[in-house]
């Protein structure tokens, strides 16, 4: 088992859970593999905001001590999580990425964390997040390259996921910071429909916006995740009484009939780079007729504002006290929005919250009479070069304003070698078929490679429209 | 039977599905008895805005042919129900009390009134409402006295079921539009919690503070009336999907114990009316040990406010149509108030909003450790004289914001003669309780009325505090 170790780190949290399950590897040697690699690549990476090791190893011997009495396990028992340091914990900071909250320590957990430990998660630590998770960077760097920015505002959770140094870490997304690091980063994102995970304890921007996020190696794992995260919380009024939603089971199913996707390009299409239209063209090839592209209806391209309007006015609430008491030692970037969002009327504000329904609407229909999912870039492209900004959410924005089911799958690569993402989304609610749906696209994509291998190496008897012959489609 | 039906206007309607179930009497004479009581006195009451007296007769005969079939009938089978004429009806038009939209004919029923017309109601008529449900007077008068308000909005449900028209009605309330001309008539009013009931197909002034309000001659048919309409409906995202409320069968139990009331005289006491002030110190000795008054939380004076300002901004948005093409042909008062509500910040509209939940939950600790329901003036004090304002709404102003249930009861006179209402106010979702709590205290007023007779005709040996010494104590 000792062996092992040193690859533990990179193991899928769905694996780690069968060997954790069996006694082939413990706890304490899981958590032991993820602090190894913390210490090997973290210098370089700095993804955490937070990280106690002996903290970490006394949670994982605990794990390991109560599955040794027999007791029954959660579905994470053993599994290392990291969590946004806007997501509070009552054993460790949560300081929101701001000089102003530095020293923060709640007393209690947040509901999702409360959560994850109920599950028999270890919180391994807090991921970096930018400022008060809106647009001004932490110190995290892409781990594919340091020197391009691992996206926001989620960055540490993407970037620690995508280095090895945990299987699992939760953020949260009020435009695109989880979809974006997500692609960024070249690990699976996951933004569930708006209001099925609880918000309770974590740093509220928007309460119309707000979302929690998933990152993973995998969609299983994806699936693995979110299952002990959904469900009613009173503390969180947008959450509902529901039946509990099987998202490891509908996940792992085989479509019965495979997948029409729509391709949506966006009125931000113009924005995308032109590799990553390259890409999607080669995308859409493989897929056949799988996918059919379709325009949105043209009040989309106002949906934009609508997001701007309605994120202006609710950060001006709820960050009123950062504001009034700190706003010196704010970014000017987010004085600057702040003051907007201020000066924000009513009216417009009450408009652009009642455009949500009938934009979700229209997509409703999509959905009902013909297409499993929208396939749509996860951002413009690759992570841009560079700190100082964490890239543009503009390819999130739609989706998340109208609180639908989204995730990025990292499924092409730049020219740089650098992941791009491929964003899929579902009907509101309909979260455990759109996980389906997307491990779905990645067999396939997986598949259509190996056709573009076997195709290199020698004359293909199988039809190309099946197979992509791009190198940007991943191996 | 002929000869019973001079009186049968006059039933209460628990009393009236009680013979028509038992074909004592059948819906035809029923209607045809509120049509003559319209016949009488509406011309000096003018509660209605649309009355086809053929339509009605139509809707009562079918009722009673459904009856005779010995299909099953529903729980208000052939009873008259008036409604307020902001409620869509697709067989009547639907006018909104404004010149603006005469002669509107809505396609479809309300959910409300699809609900009644379900339980085998019989619409009578559409009731008379001040311009757009707000504040300025539509044609109807006191029944008690015509030089009177019959208070407003909801003016012509209120002054309908007080002049014998029709035993039931609907009306709304965003400030004091059902407790308000309840207490005005004398007659009992019951506005249910936020959400309860579905707003689908009632003109929308605020989506925060619209609710649908409730006209009877009693509380057994309060509960009647409410118990049908209450449920889910997917196209008021207010409501909730949950279990059936046993309004009639919790509202004529006795209460285990005998409830104990919070006496609230609210930031407002200071323009009620002497006879109030004096009428509520009476109501005190008389319920002895089962009141107590409380003193609000200080930041209670500041609901108000909040309220003013979240019904400005949604009035607004939702009558925005009405402000851009005909604002010309709105009252000045009303368009003063959109002008103002169009200029509210999205942040006080917003800090207003979040105020409702954590004053709800300071009520919500009154009710858990001590009070089953608040008691305090439905109005200032009885209708004041002249018809060009509706009185003032400052009494119901907090329990509207809060969404909280609130009936008034028509126990108290004023020295003119005229109705002085009682307010009885629950959590919220308490409101089958509620109507059984306003049960009890009927009871208990006319009980003390009883006692104050009988000392009055000779010595009492009974304690006094029991009883009321008071002429203002209704008998």
């Amino acid at each position: 088992m000792a062996a092992e170790a040193a690859n533990l780190h990179a193991l899928p949290a769905s694996d780690a859970v069968r060997l954790l399950r069996s006694g082939a590897i413990d706890a304490a040697a899981l958590v032991e593999a993820c602090l190894a690699q913390v210490r090997e690549v973290d210098a370089r990476v700095q993804a955490w905001a937070f990280l106690d090791p002996d903290h970490a190893r006394a949670q994982a011997k605990a794990a390991d001590e109560w599955r040794l009495s027999g007791r029954p396990v959660g579905p994470l028992h053993g599994v290392p999580v990291g969590v946004k340091d806007i997501i509070d914990t009552a054993d460790m900071p949560t300081e929101h990425g701001t000089v102003l909250h530095a020293g923060r320590t709640p007393s209690r957990d947040a509901s999702v964390v409360a959560r994850l430990r109920a599950a028999g998660a270890v919180i391994l630590g807090k991921t970096v997040t930018t400022e008060l998770a809106t647009y001004t960077p932490g110190k995290t760097r892409n781990p594919h390259d340091p020197e391009h920015t691992p996206g926001g505002s989620s960055s540490g959770s993407a970037a620690a996921v995508a280095a090895g140094m945990v299987p699992l870490a939760l953020g949260s997304q009020t435009n695109g910071s989880t979809i974006r690091p997500a692609a960024f980063c070249g690990v699976y994102g996951f933004k569930p429909t708006h209001g099925l995970i609880p918000r309770h304890g974590m740093l509220a921007l928007s309460r119309t916006l707000d979302h929690v996020g998933l990152f993973a190696r995998s969609v299983e794992d994806l699936a693995l995740l979110a299952e002990p995260l959904v469900g009613w919380d009173e503390r969180d009024p947008d959450t509902r009484p529901r039946a509990r939603i099987p998202f490891v089971e509908v996940a792992a199913q085989e479509p019965p009939l495979p997948p029409l996707l729509a391709f949506v390009k966006t009125p931000r299409w113009e924005i995308a780079e032109e590799e990553t239209k390259q890409a999607f063209a080669e995308l859409l090839e493989l897929l056949g007729d799988r996918v059919e592209e379709i325009e949105l209806f043209p009040s989309a391209t106002e949906a934009w504002r609508w997001h701007e309007t309605i994120m202006d006015a609710e950060m001006a609430l709820n960050l009123a006290r950062e504001w009034e008491a700190g706003r010196d030692r704010l970014s000017e970037s987010l004085r600057a929005r702040l003051e907007r969002g201020r000066a924000v009327r009513a009216l417009d504000y009450l408009r652009a919250r009642a455009r949500i329904r009938p934009v979700h609407a229209s997509f409703l229909e999509l959905f009902e009479q013909r297409y499993d999912a929208i396939l749509t870039p996860a951002a413009a492209g690759t992570a841009p070069k560079g700190l100082a900004s964490t890239g543009d959410p503009s390819f999130c924005t739609l989706w998340t304003l109208c609180g639908m089911p989204a995730v990025s799958l990292p499924l092409m690569h730049g020219a740089n070698g650098l992941p791009l993402g491929v964003q899929l989304v579902g009907p509101r609610e309909g979260d455990a078929r759109l996980l389906r749906t997307a491990r779905w696209l990645v067999a396939r994509v997986a598949g259509g490679a190996e056709c573009a291998r076997a195709r290199a190496s020698g004359p293909s008897t199988r039809a190309s429209s099946s197979c992509s012959s791009s190198a940007t489609t991943r191996s």
